[in-house]
């Protein structure tokens, strides 16, 4: 079955954001934060063991650093800095997973560099160096499992896919039950006000056709086919999280 | 010969602190922070880099979380909180030392960190717990050698090391040339005015003692004996580099 | 009637705290965070004009900066450095209520540096010179109202008036409706279980209570009176600001 | 004589940027950090001392809130945040100056926000809209004297004036001595080898040229003439020092 993937760990000190504890038990992988746009030593502890519970499959999700902007900004790095701070933030989550006895399992890029990395290749080939890096060593330090990417599909995967498998990364490709497409496959902007869809219904059916490998409609009326691996999904608010139920309950019907 | 350790890549953001790339070629440990207290991703792995460079053996620096009190500062932290700060750090260091191809040795806990681990039982074993944690899974997963632990010499060790021995984390044992110290071996508060010897002769005579195993003064004139693996050396000025040097050479002398 | 005060504006960037503009209508004195402990330009601009709404009496709510500890950390700093932390404060919301034509008209510090005042009579002293400076300086300048300083009714204000007084400046006492007190008026500890009211209806009658000038029953059982000025509510939760808008029905009713 | 302004008070916390102290003697307007870009309350207390000392003309200097990135890197605000960004940074700058018996003078735009609105002139405006309502309010208030702003001498600064005009705020005019400019009177782009002078003798000829209303060769070659009010100057290390200190001397003497 498809699997939902959700942001999860994204607290912040004396503030809280979202429910994790009332979406974990509902979802399949967590994209935890790694404090630089949220989270932090404590928080990803937790978040980790209440993934462990729940049997959720633990992912990093690192972020240029900006907590103020929430990792929504882009930022400019130079090559090396930017690699330096994906590695700081992998390795920092994975031995807060190696402390909790817990596997990590893949990498899912948050806000702004996620979204920069579907525009710029450049970018999506030195994630996916320092993510070769990463597997590198942890297959010749003790044949671990690699790592994979978690990234955005699209109706045409062909670039992302030939970057990665130079660098021997696998890709997890994400849809969102959600969001208003372009006909290319590129998330309809949020300037637009039909850019999100609110009736749950609607969602449920953008759900149950991305899990049959259905097409959906596209903003402009095109019929545009995607085949993601996963939906993205939200524990934000009671709504959205009962909105991850409700998907879940669909998928597991249809 | 008895090694120099230094705290290194303490610069943060545009400013800058110390002048790493002058005293590097003259210690034999880097005590690299990681970012908590100072420093961050890309001013670590350029201070890997560096050390690599000179063949310097590398430690991680980890710190309360507290940049605008350099990590000078007692923060509490219940046990469970501050595993998963230790933990973020040490993983941080340890991806960028990876991803540089260098070797992690030790760790050094900094500021106020490093002084409650000095007066206070439960953090010291809740340091040693964490380096267990670390060695546990450097073996299980790859047979590394362990991590040590960089602390304080004291005229009497044996509560440190009953500690450290139950968790199987070796010590290493630092003293401070340009220090006082007290009849018990604790440095001398920095309240005294004469808590910080600043004649360098002074300085390499005392340097000279610890090296050669030889009684020092304490503050009351009493002789005071420590056996320090490493002599902790200061690389902020053009006058402390100097020092470094001076000591240096006056260790290959002596 | 006795005036309800809350601690509004503690919001921080993409994170919310509380429902200001549900508990807003229901109080008369927001104590406004400014960006040391919560909060920040933007947020701070749109909670006084939240005030100026409702018709809400607006202070100042300074605190240690330590966003991460949300200012309920002690933390020490000489008194120089603590009188410029509070002029900064303090001196930022007073542009931001001139931008936004509105009054300010009191300082209550927040968190750690509230408690400590109370217990340390020359952090109290400091504070009240603070506000002597800025209301000399308001006074001079504009003929402007003095600042208020808002701080814990107890069995006995001599202390805290006689220092005051000393720099002329006037105090207002605010009292818990759903804290425990010890027999000297000092709140319970919340390290005891029932430091915090959790009924409804004994939390109403404590209110009514400090609002008619009646003795509440201490922790010991003792009676205890109070004479405050303001009570301190929460508008953290839907449960909280419905409690809120029964205290003020109550004390309307009262 | 033409007037020499110069960033100050843009240490932070344990790090320390320029050497203010060895420069303020030789300046006469100092640009003080205000605590978004460097600075913070105890650091700008004292730089206004040290100006009050050499009697040194005193300028807001307000930033981008990024310490990260020391300023200078664009981050986009709605108009109303950028506007509560920059009034809480020059309310808390006066009351720093109120607290000290300061008078503060004028406002200069840090880093990328300075250089911003020399493009952008909507964000021009916005930011002389923020002066105009700091000067109202002083003026309604007090009768104190208003702030100007200190801006970029380009060839033609008409569209600048106009702007100003209209919120009736004064701009102050500054150029540098040691930057190449292009034919239009914009800094020439530090992309560019020949974009910052490096020999003392033209930083001399081109301050000496400045103040008596002479032109200077542009980058390509064409005479360029600027009517600068002040000549930004640098106090980063001893020898930018000596630089001010010789364009001092020079300017005494021309």
């Amino acid at each position: 079955m498809i699997k939902l993937n959700c942001d999860m760990g994204e607290s912040f000190a004396a503030w809280t954001m979202g429910d994790d504890s009332a979406v974990m038990p509902h979802i399949d992988m967590a994209n935890i934060a790694c404090g630089f746009h949220a989270g932090g030593p404590a928080i990803m502890a937790q978040t980790i063991n209440l993934a462990l519970e729940h049997d959720v499959t633990i992912g990093a999700h690192p972020a240029y650093p900006d907590l103020a902007g929430f990792g929504r900004r882009t930022l400019h790095f130079s090559a090396p800095e930017l690699k330096a701070i994906l590695h700081y933030q992998i390795g920092a989550m994975q031995a807060l997973c190696d402390h909790a006895g817990a596997e990590l399992s893949y990498v899912k890029p948050h806000g702004a560099l996620y979204n920069d990395m579907q525009r710029d290749q450049e970018l999506f080939e030195l994630v996916c160096r320092v993510m070769a890096e990463v597997n590198q060593n942890r297959f010749a330090k003790s044949q671990q499992p690699a790592l994979y990417l978690l990234t955005l599909a699209k109706a045409d995967n062909s670039v992302q896919q030939r970057i990665a498998a130079e660098h021997q990364v696998n890709l997890c490709f994400e849809a969102f039950a959600d969001r208003r497409y372009e006909a290319d496959g590129s998330l309809r902007s949020r300037h637009y006000a039909d850019a999100v869809l609110t009736e749950r219904d609607e969602i449920l059916a953008q759900a149950i056709a991305f899990a049959r490998g259905q097409s959906i409609a596209a903003a402009d009326g095109s019929a545009l086919t995607l085949a993601p691996d996963t939906l993205c999904v939200h524990g934000d608010n009671p709504e959205s999280i009962a909105t991850v139920v409700a998907i879940r309950q669909a998928l597991f019907e249809a």
